[in-house]
């Protein structure tokens, strides 16, 4: 499950752009609407968010989208990319003597 | 927005429970399971709670629900829960002079 949550926030935030340019907004314009601060939208774009569920009902409102079309194999779509961008290997600790 | 945010929040509470109540659950031994602390799966539940991404992946995870089927036709039950149980009114400032 700790595994799982980075790559889904990934996966949403794909998921937010992807429809925000196909409806043609720069990420400042549909922040604005959403009503939420331009930086925190790339947060949430970039999947560095873990973002709330008031601001998910923004996010979903303002696309004009249910919010079960958000999420619609959001779970397939995070596997996906967990096998085209794997996140970085994590560094080894040095053993300690 | 501003107003069917509460209503949404409660339809999710209401859609948790009566998946964790289909399990067999009790809402303390589900929230170990999520983990999460027993006192704000009671909010989560009431919609009293703004969740979070990660811990609405934990519930789905927990119950073994995609995040589509968690949300599926949540606006609906949030449309039905404001007929049915609607918010109470509000106080009608009294006219300043």
């Amino acid at each position: 499950m700790q595994e799982t949550l980075p790559v889904l926030l990934r996966a949403l935030g794909q998921r937010i752009r992807e429809l925000r340019l196909a409806q043609g907004y720069s990420q400042e314009a549909f922040a604005d609407k959403c009503g939420v601060h331009r930086t925190f939208m790339g947060t949430v774009e970039r999947g560095e968010s873990n973002v709330s569920f008031q601001n998910i009902v923004k996010v979903a409102q303002t696309l004009g989208v249910s919010l079960a079309v958000l999420f619609t194999d959001l779970e397939s779509a995070a596997e996906k990319l967990k096998r085209t961008a794997p996140p970085p290997p994590r560094t080894k600790k040095t053993s300690e003597k």
